[in-house]
Formats: C-alpha cells, sequence, structure tokens
C-alpha cells in the first residue's frame, strides 16, 4: 500500500509548520470575539502578560500578525538604521537572509560566517568586535533551521553586552524548545514565534524587546509607521485600554493562549528535556544505521531538529517521497544551500516524543532501503531506545 | 443582570472581526501539515482556483498571509511608483487612509472627496479624469465600513475602463455580502478578505489580480520583492508544484477553504439576499425607533453594515457598553471622524440573519432607554419584523 | 427569503437537545482516550466528584451512558420491588410515563395526579402518604417540561422526608438552570442530566444517590446486575482504581467536564439568575402580546422553558414551522398530552440569555400574524424588555 | 523522562476505545440541533441510509444510543424469546458473556466452546446443528477481542442459513477493518458499532436487521418496548417523518456522519488492506522479537488486533504501565480469563497505520527490556518494516 499524496499523513515530523497540539486546534476553534470586546481584550493582555513571564523580556512582548518572517523584516526595518554598522553572524542560511532586509535600511553590514555545518563561536564574535569596535548592532541565528545547528547564543550574548551592541536574535525554532530567552541571551530584540516548538500553526510573530530597543527604533526615523512593518504601532497594543493598529488575527491569539496554558502547566524544563531526549534518540538511531549528522560536531545539533546528511547517490526529494508513501511520515527538506543535501526531522512541540524519534528513523532507514542504500535499521531503532532508556 | 466584560457575549454583530461559521471554525482545528506537504498544497491550490471563480479576476487570486490591511499597504506598494498619478476616491476614513500608502510609492495622488456620509457619483470620477487625463492609477473604497456606505463600483469601474487607468478597489467588507466582483467593476487590483462576509477570523487577505496590473508591477521598480510587502513573490504560489515565499498561515486557509464551501453552497444568490434582507429590516427597525442612519440618504447604506448616527447627548461608547452589559450584544464603533458618532451594526455572514436585525434593533432601543433617550422600541421591532415579511 | 429545512438553524431555542456551549463542542473534541488509560480515569473521577459538590449528593453520583430515560428507567427497575408501594405524583407527561417503568418492578402504584397545567401542592402530597402509610417510594417530577411547569419539590421533599419514603426526583430539565439539588429536595434518587441547563449534548445521565437508596437497591433482587439498566454495576466506577462496567463515552464525559468548569466558574447563582430572568422577560413578551401561558398561574411556570399555549384556529406544527422557514428559529413543540397545544421556548444553558427571550418573542409573534393570528409584536417585544431592564 | 499517569499519551494504540479521525473529532463539535429539526432529521436519515449500503443489511440499520453492549443485550432481549434453543459459539469471553443476556430470555443455551486461542470451525457448527436440528438462533462473536482471534464468520454463516436458524453476530471489533457485513456473512442480527474501526467514540451501537429477524422480535412476547433495551421501537426512527422513542445522541450522530464519509472516501477495500497490513506487520515484528502471539496459529489472528502473549516472569499490568510511562503508548490489557496473560496492540480506524506497527514492536519490546526481558527490538522492528515493504 502507498499513502495517497492527497490524503492526510499519519505523522507530520517536519521543523515547520508543525502540528499542532489538540488543545491548540481546540482553541483556534473558540468563537471569535471583535477584537474590541472587552473579553478580547483581557484575553489578549493576559497572552501578552504570560509572553513576558515565559520569554523574560524587558518589556511586554509585542505580537505582530504574520508568521516570524514579518517580525525578522519588521526588526530589521525598525531597529536600523542608515548609519547602523550591523554584525551578521552568519552559520546558516536563515542567518544569512537576514543581511537583505538588514542592508535595506541603509546600514552597512560586516559579516562573520562560518561553514553552515559549523556554529559561531563567542570568542569570533569578541575578536569581529574588537576589530569593528563601531558596530551598533549585532544580529543571530540562534537555531538555524536548515542546517539543525544551534550557536551558544547565551555566550554570545555576553560577548555582545560587553562591547555594548544591540542584539537582535532569531529563536524562532529553537524557543520553547530548549533553555533560551530574551534575558539568558541578553538580547535586545528576541524575536520567535508559537508556532514551532510552541505547537501552534504560523500566523503569529512574538517579540521581546528591551527598553534599548524602544528608544533606538523611536529614534530611528525610517523606522515603519502605519505598516504592517511597523513595531512602533505595537508597543501599547497589549495594553486592554489601548486600541489596535490593525485588526489582530483572533483565532490565532486563541491558539497561543491554549499554547502557553499547555507549556506552563508542563513546565518549561520538562519541555525541554522531552526536546532535547528526543533529539539524542534521533541522533544515536540515524548515526548507529551508519549515516551522518549534517552538523560537523553534534554537540552543534539542535534539540528540536536533527538534520541527517543525504546520503551519496540518494535524491533527498525522492526519499522524503518514499517516507511518505510508503509510511506517512513527513519530513522537511532541507533550504537553500542545503536543499538536497539534508533532510530534517523535527522535535517540536507536540511531535518532539522520543517514541517519534524511533518512528522517524525506522520510516527513515526503511525508505533508505527501498531506494537501495540498505542501512541496518534494527541497529539505529536499537540504539534510539537505548537512548531513550538511558535518558 | 450585567454581562460581565470578561465573559463571551451573547452575540457579535459586528463589522469585523466578525462571528465566524461553526464550520469555519471547525475547519481552523483541522490538522496543521507542513506547507510542502502534497495534501496542503493541493488544498492551497484548491482554495486559489475556487476564489478565481467567485472573486471572478482575470487570473488566480493571491492569498496574502495577513488581515486585508497588509493587502492595501501591499497594493499601493507593488502597483504604484514614483511616475503615477493616482486618483483616490474618498468617501470615508478607509479610503482616506489609502492616501498614505499611496503616497510612499511617490506618486501624485488627485482626490476626489465627498462628505463620509455620501458616496461617490460615477458622473464626479468621469470629470476629475477628464480634467487630469495623465491619471494612471484609480483607487476606491466600495464599502467605506466606518460610514457603512456603498459607493456605486461597477458604475465607477465602467468609467474608469474607458478611461484606460488601472483600477484599485478594496470590498474588504462587501465582497461575499452583495453582488460585487472583480469582473463587475472591472477592477485590475480587487482586494478583499475572507474576514467579513465569508465569516472567516481576520488573518487572511485575497488579492484578484488583472494581467495588466501584473505587468504594471513587474515593470515597477519600487515594488517589494522579499518582503511581507510583496505581491509579487506569491504570484504563482497558488501552484502545488510551486514554492511559498514564506510559510502561509495553514489554520487559516483551512478556515477558508470551509468557508468557500459554506458560500458555494448555500449560493452567492441566497447569502446576498440574506444580507440585504437583514441590513433591509435593521434600517427599517433603526428609522421607526426616530433614530437616524449615518449615510446621508438610505440607498447609500451597505447591505452588511447598519451605521447608525448617535442621539444628540448620548455618548456612543456608553451606548455600546450599555448594550453589552445589558444584552450580551456586541456592536462597532466608528472610526477616525466617525468615532463617536455613529454605532455600527454589521451583518457579515453568519450575523447576516433577518431575526438578528430584530434583536439589534430592540438592544439598541433598549439600552438608549436606559440611558434616557426613550425610543418606541416597540414600534421599531415591529418595523424591523414587517420588513423581513415583505421581504 | 426562507430557511432551508435542511439548512442550519440560526437560533435553536428548544427544551432538549438544547445548543452546547461553545467551550462544550470543544471539549467534545478533545482526543478520546482508553478508558483504561489513567488520564482518563483521572478525569472521570474528578468529573464524578465535581458533580457531587454541585448536586450535593450524598455520596458520588452515578453517571449512565445514556440519555436520561435510560437513568429512569434504571432508577424505576433497580429502586423498585414487588413489594413496595410507589406513590406517583403526576402533574404532566413526564411524570406520568414514570408510572410505566415503575409498573413493570411488579410495584403497586398510587396515583396523585393535577391537570397538566398545575402543580402537586405539598399538603396533597401529605394527605395522600396519611390515606397511604404503606408507600415506600414517591416519585415525583420537577419540571414536567411537556407542561413547562415546575413544582414545589423542596416542600414536597420535606413532606417525604417526614413520612420516611425514599423519594425519587426527576430533575432533568431543571437541574442546572434553577435552585435545586439533591439536598435541597431531600432526594434520594436524583436524577438529572448534562443536556438540558449544563449545556451539554444528550448522551449521559446523571443520578444522586442517597445511602438509603444504595441499601435499598442492594437488596432489591431485580435490580439488575450485568445490564445497561444497572445502576449498581456502576457505584465505584467513578474512581480512578475501579473497572468500568463496560465502555463509557469518553467524548460526552469530556464534554460534560467543559460544562462543568463554566457552571462553576460563572457561578450557579449567576446562572440561574440568567435563566430567571430569561423565562420572566419571555413570559411578560407572551402576554403582553395577548397571547396565553400553558401553566395555570404564572408561578407555576418554569425558569427553564416557557410553554406558550396555542392560539384557537392556530396548527402549532404549522406555526413552528413557520418561525423556522421565516426567521431561522427552532422551538420544541408539546409532547403526549400537551403536543398541538402548545409551544415551548427553552431557556436552558446557553439559550438562558435574556435577549433571546426577546427574540423569541419577535419571532413567535411575527409567524402567528403571518398565520393570520395578528398580535401586536412591538407591544411583546417592548414587555419583555422591560422586563429585562426591570431583572 | 517519564510521562505522567495524568497527562495525554503521545498514542493511544488500543482495541477501544480507540483514537478518533480528526475529522470525526470536528464533527463531534458540530452545532447540537433540535432532534426534531427537520435539518438534524435528514441528516439522521442520510446516515442511516448511509449505513445500510456499507453494512449491507437487508433492511436500514438502527442505530442504538449507547456502546455496543446495549446493542447485544438488546438484541437477546428482542430477538431471543422463552421457547427458543441459542447454539452460542464460544472462543473467547465476549462470545461466553452473550450467553447471560441469552439465557434471561428463557431459551435454552447450547453451547459449542473452543480453547479461547483457538476459533470455531464451521464443520463442528454443522456438526452441533446436526445433533440440535431444534436450534432457533445461532449467536457468535466475530472477532472476540480479548484474545485477537477471528472466527471464520462467513463460512459459519453459510452453515447456519443451510440449517435455517437466525444468526446473531457480533462484528463490533471488525467490521470496518476487515471485509465483513450482514451480506457477507447472512446475518439476521448484525451487531456492530462506530467505535472501533470506524474510529468514532464510543456511545452508538449499529444493528444490521434482516427481515427474519424484525418478524421474529415482533412475535416475541418478551421483546423491549418503551425501554431502552427496544430495538422494535426503533424500527422507522430512521425516517426523518417519523418521531424518535427518546432523544438521540446527537452529537455522536454528527461524529459518525464524518467518520462514514472517511470511509467511503478512502474506500473499504484500502481501509481494510491499511489494517492488515499494520497487523502483518506488528505480528512480523512480535514474532522476530521471539515473543508469541495469543492466537494459536497465526492464521486465527485478527487483522485489527493483535494479541501478545504475556512472557513467564512479566507482570502484564506492570509492563503496559511501563511502555506508557517510557514512551507515552497506550496498549490494551486482555479481559476476564485472558486479563495478565496478554496484551493487546489495537489496529483499528485511525491508529489501522503500518509504521505505528513498528512503533508498537518497538515500544513492547523496550519496555520488556526494562522490565528486565531483554529481547531483539531491532530484530522486531526490521522485521515488521519488511512486513510493510513486502506489503
Amino acid at each position: 500500500m502507498r499513502y495517497a499524496t492527497t490524503a492526510l499523513p499519519v505523522l507530520t515530523l517536519t521543523t515547520g509548520p508543525v502540528d499542532a497540539y489538540p488543545a491548540v486546534l481546540r482553541g483556534l476553534a473558540s468563537p471569535v470575539l471583535y477584537d474590541y470586546d472587552p473579553a478580547f481584550q483581557t484575553t489578549y493582555q493576559r497572552v501578552c502578560e504570560t509572553l513576558k513571564s515565559v520569554v523574560r523580556s524587558e518589556t511586554v512582548p509585542v505580537l505582530l500578525h504574520g508568521e516570524p518572517v514579518l517580525a525578522l523584516e519588521a526588526a530589521a526595518a525598525s531597529l536600523i538604521g542608515p548609519g547602523d554598522v550591523v554584525l551578521n553572524l552568519v552559520s546558516g542560511v536563515y542567518a544569512k537572509g537576514f543581511e537583505g532586509w538588514a542592508a535595506r535600511s541603509g546600514a552597512e553590514i560586516v559579516e562573520l560566517a562560518v561553514p553552515y555545518d559549523s556554529v559561531i563561536e563567542p570568542s569570533a564574535v569578541a575578536e569581529a568586535l574588537r576589530q569593528r569596535p563601531d558596530v551598533t548592532i549585532v544580529a543571530a541565528c540562534h537555531h538555524d533551521t536548515p542546517s539543525g545547528t544551534v550557536n551558544p547564543i547565551d555566550e554570545i550574548g555576553a560577548v555582545v553586552a560587553r562591547h555594548g551592541a544591540l542584539f537582535l536574535v532569531d529563536t524562532v525554532s529553537s524557543f520553547g524548545g530548549m533553555p533560551v530567552d530574551a534575558a539568558s541571551c541578553r538580547a535586545d530584540m528576541f524575536i520567535t514565534g508559537p508556532n514551532k516548538c510552541l505547537g501552534c500553526p504560523p500566523a503569529l510573530s512574538i517579540l521581546g524587546v528591551s527598553e534599548r530597543s524602544w528608544a533606538k527604533m523611536a529614534a530611528t526615523a525610517t523606522a515603519p509607521r502605519d505598516s504592517i512593518l511597523s513595531i512602533l504601532d505595537w508597543r501599547d497594543a497589549w495594553r486592554a485600554d489601548r486600541p489596535f493598529p490593525f485588526t489582530p488575527s483572533v483565532a490565532e491569539v486563541n491558539g497561543l493562549e491554549a499554547a502557553l496554558d499547555l507549556y506552563i502547566a508542563e513546565g518549561p524544563d520538562a519541555v525541554w528535556a522531552r526536546h532535547a531526549l528526543t533529539a539524542k534518540a534521533c541522533r544515536a538511531g540515524i548515526l548507529a544505521m551508519g549515516l551522518s549528522l549534517w552538523p560537523r560536531e553534534e554537540r552543534f545539533a539542535s534539540p528540536t531538529c536533527t538534520a541527517v546528511r543525504t546520503p551519496v547517490g540518494i535524491d533527498e526529494a525522492a526519499l522524503r517521497a518514499e517516507i511518505r508513501a510508503r509510511y506517512g511520515v513527513v519530513l522537511s527538506s532541507g533550504r537553500g544551500e542545503t536543499l538536497g543535501r539534508l533532510t530534517r526531522i523535527g522535535h517540536m512541540g507536540p511531535t518532539a516524543q522520543p517514541i517519534h524519534a524511533v518512528t522517524a528513523v525506522a520510516a527513515f532507514g526503511g525508505a533508505l532501503a527501498a531506494l537501495g542504500h540498505a542501512v541496518d535499521v534494527g541497529r539505529g531503532v536499537a540504539a534510539a531506545l537505548a537512548a531513550i532508556d538511558a535518558g
């Protein structure tokens, strides 16, 4: 039997959009209130205040009403001005992609790049800042999802803090799945979203903004106003007694509220442990089958995504198609430079369950064998299980 | 008894966000698929092709993943360039608001304005175009929601077509609730959304684009690319075999699919008749209580919204608060120039039910009386019922 | 326009099945767990213990997995044996219907009956018990829904208690909508369900059982065991560490959990006030239109249902059909003896909203007029509103 | 990490209640209509007529509003009378359990029993009927779930048909998951439910009744009337123009409608193939780990459930608890005689996915190892995958 491409898959183990928690789906199905209904305004304020406690930002986070690419573009447009010098830390496709938005603001871009299977060393950041003391903003991507690698963001943040530049951090695919927040990495602009490890659908962005960032945006003449790209317009929108610049995505806010309830009820520590153990089991299984991780060193690998290097002779797209047709399991491709060179198994939100690592390893190995690249699936699964048992 | 401001209201009769159809809420709760899962790509293509048939646009409509203010800003940025002369037809707050986005592109803005309780006459448009034959783009808002007035958009479109300018039309709060589409008004850029008369939550925009508009945008150097504001990036995204520029709002697309199924099953003619009769009954009830409509002439009034002029001596915000506290009914305020001067009763999507007009009239009259402005509620309700019976 | 009979109505103002609260619908959509999964067993116990606190029964209530006719038949079969003398208090169709089940157990049935538009006086019960001191069980229906009348059950319970008979009470359509519970009426077998004033769909029964009733059932040789009709089998099933006699209706239990959360959050007093005011407004409106209530005296009328006597010359079924076709509003017919003679407007759970009384009155009056029985709808609505305002 | 017993599990692979299809959960969340609303009556009729085509019964199936134990008890009470001789075919706990209900009707019960790890041979039935030509009713359980064994029901039905007795068949946990229906096995009373392979929650029963059975029930004086146990009362209730004997479970009927849509859209053949392959893979994996199936011969094993014999020295309850705590996977215990002696892995409805067999095998093996009974999990998973690949 083969799963039809038009039929629902059995298991979506991707890096986003990710499967949503059942309670989030039910939250999305809540009555749609008028945005100026006090019941909704109260909900909105509560959601934002709860976000403040989990994001640990200096000020109440801003919700923007589009998936996090909106937040990244908006942050670049709002925070960066013509006189800025931006140090962009590039260890993957997403960090590199930020350059385009940053450059639009007229700033000078300085790049510190490493190969896309490696990570940024804090010492290299320190050195870069020593060479360019005029850097005003440092931009980093914590988990560069297309590579499945995680930069040591707290340590980098400490370096940036010593230098004094503003620190803009993309934690879209790491926040909620591992211990990172605006305080831990001293971010001035902490950009994330509910659509990865919090288990919501894509449609919202979360921005944790420091007081310094608010001041910088207010002073930046080119910072958007009266625009979907404006962050400044939303500064006080979290308050129940303040207007929204435009209509918020009511249903998605309801979904986010449910996600936060789950996150707090399970406890961040427990959630992170679940992500970490799933990733550990997945890596163990993949390696035991004789396959390679994309990250050059296993310690670079993300707890929210396992990027598997595509074996020589295998067509990556065909491999994923086979996994879906044969087992009903959906995985993610690479992006840009990593497209066709790796497959990503997501461990995010509801899919960060150790047993799913076993399933993913089995499906991966089974499909590889079907494409003529025999691996010892049994060994892989046994290793994944052993990792869980040791967990 | 008083309804708590934090409790769900009984009935949301607003002009948006509107109550969603139950089937739309269930659609939102569907499994969240990976955007590159072929099952989702197929759904996405089907939704867009269905939209083409209901919007009657020349090309397959573009979905943008934010509520329609995104589409309006994006359309201004994409279609309008430095050399353009834009004739902006202003009969209300929303049309006036478009000027800001249009002007950013460097174009010259020519305004044809009428008082906000009136509508644009096609002959005035013809005259304006005669005076400025160099106009390249005409912009109009079909139903300027903050006024509850509807411009004769098909007739205006015919005038614009004779002149040859591109016609950009905002039908966000009219499409789906009355007979208007891209073909009927000859729009080159037909901007609407599922969040009003189609009964979805706010989070998506729909753009029906003519071939001429695609050519103009392609030729406009300032048209956004690699941006949330880009329309061009999404041109082929409806095709199941093409990539998305960024992650679409999966859950909202699922909700839209359900809304389109409902719209087609009930039949647009029947849906429009339902909206029209609700509005007629509502106007009859309001007038019979001795109150005034905001639109100068009843024939200007929208079938999707009844704007009621606030009686002298009444605080409009207090009136709506009283209606909610006393009856659990939520209505919309005015916006900008109309704020505090009118209250809007929405007839959109699931709330466009004639009996809700009766409820709205009763609640409106009851709360007015409670605030010391006695009206004959019985007369109002009887008139509303009579209008339904005549309907 | 006419609403199609196959289309969803706008408003269901019936006496059951009633519209469910949105949160209950979402509860029904929760994941279906294995009944022996500890997570479900824990939920089940919590639901039952919560029921104990709201039903105020001596022991933890029993959930039976069918709508309350199951509970009534099961209670008759379990509690009543061949040697019993049952005093059945009959003020309506449902109380009368209980006789059949009671008689099956071989007991002697003594009837105290009043016309179906009246109620049972406690003094009459005292007198009946004086005449038949050998009565072992008294059965009563608190709110005989087909008549919309409410017996003074607490006072009757006091009389029964003085006598010493077991008291079996059907509060299916009153519990949760007015102040009544097992303690208030001293019920030994308090039979209700979540499908009326708690706002759940029909599928479950709730039985509050006194210690005396448990002893009586245990001693009744004919009490069902190994049967869908067994209550005894379920005695300890509420405990997380005990087995279920058969598979419980998992989804309905999830819905009930949501309903109880709502009931407690709003507060029983507030819920009852909402029901009472809705009924009061409804009665005021009906009477002001010159129509008659079915209950002989207004003080007999239920706060959860307004039974309107069908005017002479009107076909009751045609009237309801007209109300649905014209306004999309669904009301309930009578049953048995009251069928065709009255129409019932339900005020139960989510529909117990004063503004819905206005809507019901308007729709009722409008349809009557359409059928040739002109009434002053305006007067009716004004009276309903005045009742709310006085509320 | 350990999964909390109060937290939702990751995967419910039980034999019922089973996980529901997402579309069924959304169906349950549909508006609850009045049962006499024509829109609901139309839905009810359509559901029953659709059931007729999939059950292939002579007459339109009856829905009873309780899980299938209600149907079994009701069928025994309705079809069997004092003069009957019932041949009860017993190959497991459930068939044996039917004896109690059958005997209540006053019939003589003749038993043909085999060990609970075996199945009934058609020739044995023929022989039993030869010995007792006075048998009027033959009762069988197709898939005796507590044993995971499937009787050759079509062949048995042919034997019964030749004899002329009425044939009562329980296919609760097989129908919808393998090729069996009322026509294939010539059942006169075909009892099943939507709560297993159709992927609904437990709360409804489906009875496919032959004309002969209707005649027999009508002629049976003891057949229940005015009772939850009555089948006769519901004979015409499927018709939109006929009353319901009591209130149907509206939400569950909505869920069933969604389940039937899915079943027909996927196609019964495809659904059955999916179940068969899942079971085959599961058996292969279990056997390859050196474990034993409960069924004496593999060909007796059900395609909807894999019953695994508990290894010596292992506490079965502890094993399932470990599987849940360690992996979040929920399996079923045995029942009655098989309790503690086997564990059941369900392949029913949404869980009948081959990849879930891999997961189940891995979890089973992993937990066994954790309890000190080492097995070669890798070998098991490889065998399961190989079975899928061969599938």
